[in-house]
């Protein structure tokens, strides 16, 4: 079974399941995910103060429908999750059309879909459906609306999984986990993330870096995460917000609010010769305006195909599994991989020899190029990281100046290393020991 | 009555007199000013030091002209003061047409006008006329020639005008008030600086800034004022010099020397989506070269509609009232009043509430997008600020990078302070009590 | 005898003579140098370290054929230098073809062409001939073969001439002079720098800055230099590699790793209205790359035509005076000498009058562009001087922002340091005493 096969039948799984900002469809989302990875799940009590906001109630919902005066379920949430805005409060009563018209939402100019809305802290109630079943419905009747849902004291849910590395330094992989039947929008950047996972898990030896994934409730998820973290977000290094992963729409990449954080540099760099777009940061988006508020500032961007907002099926009932495919998910996929082959690749290194050239001969390192014309790609790579491994250049800098690809750049930092010409420079800016 | 009716009055008005460096002509132009907005009115003497300079002589005309053999004037003072060079020495003679032609300045390219011409400092004296009127002169004739003028000890003359603001900081708006009929170079910038402070006093509560207003002869006028003010020049934050105000060219920012200083960044907002043109500093122009000379190098820009020597009537008798309309120069008020707007509103605030975002709901600053869609700029824009509140961005700042309109960003700004999420930064960087 | 026709005279007869790293080959060279300009000859010995490197064994040859059964010298040295692998090992051998094929290079791309070839430290030997000539030899046959040469201890040459300036900050001007036969590669800069040297002496009271020529082989030649010279590398304070100087390509430069160093600037400046390429610095090519490795990195660039691997006679027997034209000669020297006028004129000064414009008629350096238009470059220039004079702008910054003539704004800086109004600004940042 291929990677994309894999993710699509995740997506798949999950699609049914009612998710929102707490309650059982989170956990039973995370079960599921953590079949394939193990998770560590945490539950945060409601009325915990997290940043400047506090855990809500618990929402869960068993059943909710509006029956036309036949007793038909004109609206079902058996159906889709999406029939119901998220955390309403529960109601069971018999209205006029009009009265229960201010409840219902739909889609005029998509009249064929459902919309998803929720009403987070906001005590209302109210369904969503298509703008043809709204049509259907008789204005002069009377509707029997249900929703059996629980708004009470309970946890916000949220998971990680870590596959650690041989630094404690930490790459944070983010996930939300807060939205129903969204397959591209929330499910797509999930599967990617359990395929990484296992991808990172399966290098010899393990990778450099450390990698955290964290499946949490937008906002209010990364918040909680967020606070809860806050001693040791120093050795966050790199983050990136995986949504909307899995739709044909080309790849794009939003930048961290520093603009040029090495992940910011390394995401460029591997998408360089896909199709796709840079954007600067924007304050609006998916956790990243967490991460990135200005006092953390933390380095996190974003990686979508079509972003929030940007394709039609968004936050409607046509966001299935059909519109995510295998194939752009295993694309997304590649990307993040590549992504983070960069980021552990990438170092700055200090030549040991820096006055003139080091006399590579006697080290073996020297094929002449005029006797030997294979190999000068090697050459090349020796000849930019000994001159630009002055400590302000990282081998992902060098490999862009020299155009030399970067991987060849990263081998031939190893045989200079190897020769005693070259060491990695610690954080400090000295040499690392 | 238009303000650009108006304004085109003020240059009818002015225009007959004759103006230069000093004497009585500047001070009936202050006069008449005096007449729409009050003026404090500074007569330096004679023989003062200022910076390098010392105060010249006052130059005071009454008569002037060239007589041919039959007693008519051909050249006649009272036709326009233009036919005089200014500043030029009492003479009464005659003299045969080969000694006169020495002092005669026609302009060959355009034989139908008047050129402008002064002598500052030279102890010489001519006249100017059309080169036609020259071509009717009798070559073997005698002319009489008189320049009725004194130049003794006297004064230069200066004026202010402030409007005082609920802040010290200071906007200093300069016009040159040193040469004779020339409608546009001279007289609409007048026109457009009076409208503007008497819109600026009718702000209700004042404005936010001190906006000084500064009518002086060009080069020496400034020259005076910076040495007077030599004390208080730290409280200019932000001026302008206005000139060439008033043809139908498109608009012309020319930055000042530091060149992204906030007027600067002003001008170039306000005129973002008007037909204009932005250039660097040069230091050749009006008295933006003496506020930006390097020992003061002040944050004072120019603007001009088409720009000194870039019109073919400047310096020239064709510089009339016709040349100046009143739309152009409602065009200029409304640009200089819209960069008056952006230094008043402009500011740097903190986030108060950096970590993560803060819970704009419980303050009633949330409206749900998904529930709500209107009022989405006043979101984002409350969003942005947020997070680019950190002492680095001012509002313009964020106007300009979330492309939302500054007068939105402001309101926003100002619904933020009141929720008391947002502080006015200091000048030194820190909250501002 | 123009420049040009000189320069092509010296090519011509530097040509036959077989260069390597060491022997007398470079002796000679430098023996006809030393007959235009006075050169001090370095002699250093094998085995002497010199940075990471040790000087080599001493290669000098008499004499090298492939004869074949019938004694016909079917490659012979004497016909070029070429035709032996520079630094081969003696030999004096019979050896089947098969056996001797491996020691023949050729260029089967360009079949009529004998390639350039060198195998230092590498302890083989080899012949170089052209695709066709091997094409004749008989695969059955045997071939005698004898490289009579020696490889043992001696010395490395180079050789240094000095034009003393004003000052003792100096300018360093290198040519390689270890390739044999290549006219336009090695011996077009050798003509181009002897040049430069004699026009530099000429100047009257002789140049500002000291220029220091400096003759020697590539790679080895400047590793010695650096070595020896390592505790006035101080006084280095702008560099010039001279190569592929006489083809008919379009000028090129080659920045030095910093970039933006002053001969950069001067380069650009001097080449603008020339067809030429700028190019970043890359570290590989001639011996910039040892002046600008990381631990040295001195302010040198690179200047060529055709540069290196760049033009499809590089490094063959094709590389001859023929390719080198008299012309193409005198563009790289008038080239050459329009980078040190900037570099000899360029200077930061202080403005001694900040507050405001001087007054410049006072001082004789006005006359008023609205009575005299002539000379408005010159006024201008003033203007420009002024204002930037603060420190921070050099003469060629205010040339290039101005777009005045480098030339003029010299001529305007004396004036202005005649005036009193100027002073240079001492290497420290104050005023040069």
């Amino acid at each position: 079974m291929t990677a994309g096969a894999r993710m699509h039948e995740l997506v798949r799984r999950l699609h049914p399941i009612c998710r929102s900002m707490t309650g059982d469809g989170v956990r039973r989302t995370l079960e599921i995910i953590g079949e394939s990875i193990p998770l560590e799940v945490h539950e945060v009590p409601t009325g915990t103060p997290v940043l400047d906001w506090t855990i809500p109630q618990e929402w869960n919902i068993r059943d909710a429908y509006v029956k036309d005066r036949t007793g038909r379920r004109v609206v079902d949430f058996a159906a889709t999750p999406l029939h119901v805005v998220g955390y309403s409060v529960p109601v069971h009563a018999t209205l006029p059309f009009a009265e229960l018209r201010e409840h219902l939402h739909t889609l005029p100019g998509q009249p064929d879909l459902i919309p998803y809305r929720a009403g987070y802290y906001s005590g209302t109630w109210g369904f969503c459906l298509s703008d043809n079943t709204l049509k259907e419905l008789q204005e002069d009747e009377e509707f029997e609306v249900r929703i059996d849902a629980t708004l009470a004291d309970g946890h916000l849910t949220y998971a990680e999984h870590v596959v650690p590395g041989r630094q404690a330094d930490e790459v944070l992989i983010v996930c939300h986990t807060c939205h129903p039947a969204l397959a591209n929008e929330t499910l797509a950047g999930i599967a990617v993330a359990v395929e990484l996972a296992q991808a990172l898990a399966a290098i010899p030896g393990g990778p450099r870096l450390t990698y955290r994934f964290l499946f949490a409730p937008g906002t209010i998820g990364s918040i909680t995460w967020l606070a809860r973290n806050r001693d040791r977000l120093g050795l966050v290094k790199h983050g990136l917000v995986l949504a909307c992963a899995g739709d044909p729409g080309p790849l794009r990449y939003k930048r961290s609010r520093r603009g040029d954080a090495a992940v910011d540099r390394a995401a460029a760099y591997a998408l360089r010769e896909l199709e796709h777009t840079l954007v600067d940061f924007t304050p609006y988006g998916y956790d990243e305006r967490q991460f990135c508020s200005p006092g953390f500032n933390l380095p996190v961007g974003l990686l979508t195909r079509s972003p929030n907002e940007g394709y039609p099926e968004y936050h409607t009932s046509a966001d299935d599994p059909e519109l995510v495919t295998p194939d752009a998910m295993a694309g997304t996929l590649a990307a993040v991989r590549e992504i983070v082959e960069v980021l552990e690749g990438d170092r700055v290194y200090l030549n040991l020899q820096p006055y003139g050239e080091p006399q590579l001969g006697k080290r073996g390192l020297y094929t002449s190029p005029s006797l030997n014309r294979d190999n000068k790609q090697h050459q090349m790579a020796i000849l930019w990281i000994l001159n630009y491994s002055d400590g302000d250049h990282s081998l992902l800098d060098i490999a862009q100046r020299s155009e030399i690809p970067f991987a060849a750049v990263v081998e031939a930092a190893q045989a200079l290393t190897e020769a005693g010409l070259l060491i990695e420079q610690s954080p400090e800016g000295g040499e690392r020991t």
